[in-house]
């Protein structure tokens, strides 16, 4: 197969025209099945039966391709897996598409260890992956601005010396092979999985779900393209580059729109810094309690402004990214459950839960818990403080003693954060919901609220309780600065660390080497077992079975840690700006390397993430919209305990003072507001691509109506009138 | 071509299938085109040259179908009209649609009176309608959930014994053929209007557009369908069936969604002032100091609610009508000019007039003179206030002469609403937006603004400067009755006397009596002159023509009015509802009776207004948001200020009895969000039927994607093959 594309695929590149494709498909057909020589392709058009012989021919596509195998993905069976699951699930995944399968590629791994089960490396032909990439519904660029992807249509989609190999991107290329995995669906008689008859399944429910629930499949990820992480490296965080722009459109090409959104918005979170910084000097030098008001109200502009510009960014990310209008029928997640129903969207049957039953869980269960932890954190800070005061009492100021109960506090916070996710992430499985995304949402919604109390209720306390602005601004800016370092130490330190161990462990010392006897014979014997399921091996000297080794140990990614940390730290920025002028400088200072490390470290020292496609930063956009609501009052209150402002408005009456900051205040929300009203949120070349598009689909379609019309008619009158 | 439709109609009613539209338009052909017996329409297959032939044939069909002829629309011309335009335009009207005309049906009315130009009555085929439907792109209930309109699949659109003429209500058929008639457009070679060499067209100008802007045509409007009138009225405004539900399903039939909308957001209004009603009543029975808070949060979770649930009930009610994703392109507005220029969207040439003008028109012209003309009307309420201060000292309390200022600033007002209404059209019509919908948004804010201060300022004044409650409870409920009072005899009497004046002035009395024998000899010169026409006249003793004087002197409906008036009675409930708890109940009582009077004045003063599509109520429903976060605010000030809670707070320092003010007020504006945000705009079975459409539509896509590649290979293997 690949051979005679080989040969086809270069002339297609020169002549781009659909009949090419056609000659492809043709000859392909031809090679493969010599007898049925020049007839249409009866996988495209019927519907053939299963047979052995099948799994031998897709099995022989597999090894003539040998030379160019490139894994997709990378599948670790439990070793203790039974052997019939093991070979029906594997059957599923190589079966034509047609008999129920995702027609893909398989290599295993040489057998290597009794402690690891069956790995095998999937690929796919590049046939295959544009057809998967249709049935999804991608949305490319032509030539005419943005289209729903239809391999039908091959040639719009190629131009400017485009190959079909660069319309999808290696993001898609992943996302889409994960999409055929997930796909892999229970027929209608497949009851239950087969050596398992304990794990039932339903008609269309998705088999590899089923089998990473029950942890028959144990590890499922992305090998890294080790010549593009170079290729990048280069632009990204090699230091002298520093002061380029990001390659954003090579991170998200390779790493997919989530992630891609992320280094755009710290790059542009971190550029926009620059005006705060400016103002803080500025404040620095010149302010006094006459000017705070002003200054109030341009850190308000600022971050008004600032987040209605990255909505507008998105939007033009999202359109040139093809997922503005990204709206997926997806997958239940694989740990969803519920009564078998008929979908009210799809009318298939699938697990149905009531929606009220998880609203329940959530408003009963999970606010009323969060409420809870709120106030017991609450609670601590504020008996820190007590407990501070009766120590500085006991033995006076000067003493070490009284730091007992910040370093205290320090360490309960950091438990706290380990369980908070911990617990997050109970209470947001218990409230089961359907999708990945409304899991994601809710996950991230509690630990937004959470901590936020962890992180700035002890600010709170102090500013307006204690009401102690220097030591409020100690406070920040000791937390800010202990928090980045910490931070940045453990995001870079501590996986270096565990990936050292890791590779001592499995490779060069660890137990492998321990009991190398044993090991062999074992090893010998699942060679043999796995010999058996006739899927052509690896050379024994792949590269990539070692990079598998090492990747397999390493973390996976998750942007929530790095969004936390850039939210926690505007939190720092805007929510104190009247006391704390110089933290945006610091958040300046500190992102611009944080920016590298965090490619650093998602490059090196994680597993390469799953794609996932998005068109906007999700929860942290309203996450960031709130904390900027919140500075408005707290900068607020700020001014108005101000010493400066006190002096100021001596003569007035209280009423009166507190009157004119609370007007100053509603003022700033309005203000706020109408900027976050009055910019729309889409660049008006996007709305006006997309009316364009709207418009162009909906010409087609009446001039398809008229066709069919005329065509109705003209048979009709055929009917009529035989010739 | 009516009588061949009479004898078919029956049979598709009853069979229901798709060959019988093409029996329908076979049969059709047969009959007018003799000659062609049998062939297919060439109409619908090919581009025909224009002839003098066609238009007699036109008229021809015309001729038949005397008797049952519908008018749908009336176009009165001016009577000076050049007969060179009004050939053209007309001949345009009913010119067949390959010939770039509109395809309609013309009646013209008996030449009465040289004072009045051509009065022409437009119809069309039944078929030509559901054309133009098709081609607009309706949605329309089928059997299984909402679909667009497609004349092709006729049958889906058809159940329930539903004949043909049920698919379009008497609003689509209105809406339809006022389309068709804008939607002629000139073409590349006519550069100009006949007749009028200074009046230049560009391609692809509506001319009916363009003769209303030169006054060529000065009138067109629907007649009302008298029967219809007469079936709804005993439903709707009765006075039996006062504590029925309104019909609203008739009325958005008839008048469209606009006004749908208008009469269901009136009557869930009403029905929601039940709450505060009776809130109002506890508040007074057993309300004290303490008790007010709460009321206060009850009355906000009400607005909330209220506004949120009503949101719902419209997608819901778009949902069933269809507009839900209207989405139009639409024809800009008969006054928008501009440089012609290629149109971004669809590619053609258009008026285009740079939006970086109408924004600094918009926020450097009208907002300053809108912010002008508030600060006036304040300046002249306070200035009110001194003056009757001023009186009150030199004449005392109890002298008649301090009346004299509330007088004078009663009639003030009556003149500013006036003035308003006038100076926002102008400002709006300056801005020169270039859609219909986006000038109605843009002239409605405006007045909603000035509207704003003209009602409720003086209030404002009175609660939080001159600080006196009763007085505020005084001037409200004043205010508030006195506007109803007035208002609805406005809205009641004139028209009334209006239209008594103008039908003594034309018929009964008045002019035309007067030179009876001048206006004889005139009128015969002109019937002459229009029978080079050639079109076919009503009888004299049509009931429409009569209808037609009748109607066409009565005033255009626009629900802004009506609307107004809602706005600024929520204001009095809403505003300061902690003072005058009964207001909720005198707005209920109004409403109770405002209802039938505004249906009955719709039906019986005003002309049968242009049926308008709307999903929703537009620039009203954040206009009454904006008020109801207001209201938190005034209510929490009103309560600061209210002796009985100052009573409680006593041994409290100003600086805490404020803060505990402010923290109430941010916990309401919170909750007012959270409902906000809480409470999703769709009913969750509109999210799943559109989601189960949209759906549908991608797997119809895919199938026919598929279809198309085995098209593809299938001819391809073919021509490979030839038998």
């Amino acid at each position: 197969m690949h051979n005679s594309g080989k040969s086809t695929i270069p002339s297609m590149e020169q002549r781009k025209s659909q009949i090419n494709l056609l000659n492809f498909m043709d000859q392909e057909k031809q090679r493969r099945d010599s007898k049925e020589f020049l007839f249409p392709d009866d996988n495209l058009l019927h519907k053939r039966r299963p047979s052995a012989h099948d799994h031998s021919a897709t099995q022989s596509e597999d090894d003539e391709s040998a030379g160019s195998f490139e894994s997709y993905m990378v599948i670790e069976f439990d070793k203790n897996i039974k052997r019939d699951a093991l070979h029906w699930i594997i059957d599923k995944i190589r079966m034509r598409k047609s008999d129920g399968g995702a027609q893909l590629l398989i290599r295993r791994e040489p057998c290597q260890s009794k402690e690891k089960g069956l790995i095998i490396h999937i690929s796919a032909s590049k046939l295959r992956l544009l057809e998967l990439a249709d049935e999804i519904g991608f949305t490319k660029p032509t030539r005419n601005g943005m289209r729903n992807f239809n391999i039908g249509c091959l040639d719009d989609f190629l131009f400017d010396n485009m190959t079909m190999d660069d319309i999808l991107t290696p993001a898609d290329k992943q996302f889409v092979i994960k999409y055929a995995l997930e796909n892999i669906k229970a027929q209608a008689d497949e009851r239950q999985l087969p050596g398992y008859a304990a794990v039932s399944l339903y008609h269309g429910q998705s088999i590899i779900h089923a089998a990473m629930s029950e942890e028959l499949i144990v590890n499922m990820f992305t090998l890294h393209d080790k010549e593009f992480m170079k290729r990048i490296g280069t632009e990204w965080w090699n230091l002298r580059k520093m002061f380029y722009n990001q390659p954003i459109e090579k991170i998200r090409k390779y790493f997919g729109d989530a992630i891609g959104f992320y280094f755009s918005f710290v790059g542009f979170y971190t550029s926009a810094l620059v005006i705060p910084t400016i103002l803080g000097i500025l404040q620095f030098l010149f302010g006094d309690g006459e000017t705070t008001p002003y200054f109030c109200c341009l850190y308000v502009v600022w971050m008004a402004v600032f987040l209605e510009i990255w909505k507008r960014k998105c939007s033009a990310m999202a359109y040139k990214w093809g997922t503005l209008s990204l709206a997926t029928i997806e997958l239940p997640r694989p740990d969803y459950y519920g009564k078998l129903g008929r979908d009210p969207i799809t009318g298939k049957l699938t697990p149905q839960y009531p929606q009220w039953k998880t609203m329940t869980q959530v408003y009963l269960i999970s606010v009323p818990v969060i409420l809870l932890c709120i106030g017991g954190a609450a609670f601590m800070t504020i008996s820190q403080f007590w407990f501070e005061d009766y120590l500085i009492e006991k033995f006076g100021y000067e003493s070490y003693i009284t730091m007992i109960p910040s370093i205290f506090q320090s360490i309960f916070v950091a438990i706290l954060t380990v369980f908070y996710d911990r617990f997050a992430t109970f209470l947001t499985v218990k409230e089961n919901h359907r999708t990945q995304n409304q899991y994601e949402r809710h996950r991230v919604n509690k630990l937004i609220v959470l901590e936020f109390v962890n992180n700035f209720f002890c600010l709170f306390y102090i500013a307006f309780v204690k009401r102690d602005m220097k030591m409020l601004q100690n406070q920040l800016m000791t937390q800010m600065l202990i928090l980045q370092f910490v931070q940045n130490a453990q995001e870079f330190l501590l996986p270096k660390l565990k990936q050292k161990y890791v590779l001592w462990f499995c490779c060069d010392g660890g137990i492998f080497n321990k009991h190398n006897d044993d090991n062999e014979i074992d090893t010998k014997r699942l060679t043999e077992v796995y010999d058996d399921l006739n899927i052509q091996q690896l050379d024994d000297d792949d590269p990539r079975i070692k990079q598998n080794i090492r990747e397999s140990a390493k973390d996976e990614y998750n942007t929530y840690d790095d969004y936390l940390e850039l939210y926690i730290q505007f939190g720092y920025v805007v929510l104190f700006s009247s006391v704390a002028p110089f933290a945006a400088f610091w958040a300046l200072f500190n992102n611009f390397f944080e920016i590298r490390l965090d490619a650093y470290k998602l490059c090196k020292t994680f597993r390469r993430p799953f794609a996932r496609r998005a068109k906007n930063t999700g929860a942290w956009q309203l996450a960031f919209e709130v904390l900027a609501c919140l500075s408005i009052m707290s900068n607020c209150g700020i001014l108005y305990l101000s010493p400066q402002v006190r002096e100021i408005t001596e003569g007035m009456s209280t009423e009166l003072k507190v009157i004119i900051i609370v007007a100053l205040e509603h003022f700033l929300l309005l203000l706020a507001w109408i900027i976050h009203k009055g910019i729309p949120d889409r660049p008006s070349w996007v709305r006006i691509a997309l009316a364009r598009n709207d418009y162009e689909s909906k010409q087609a379609l009446k001039r398809e109506s008229v066709q069919r019309t005329k065509n109705i008619i003209f048979r009709r009158f055929k009917s009529f009138h035989p010739k």
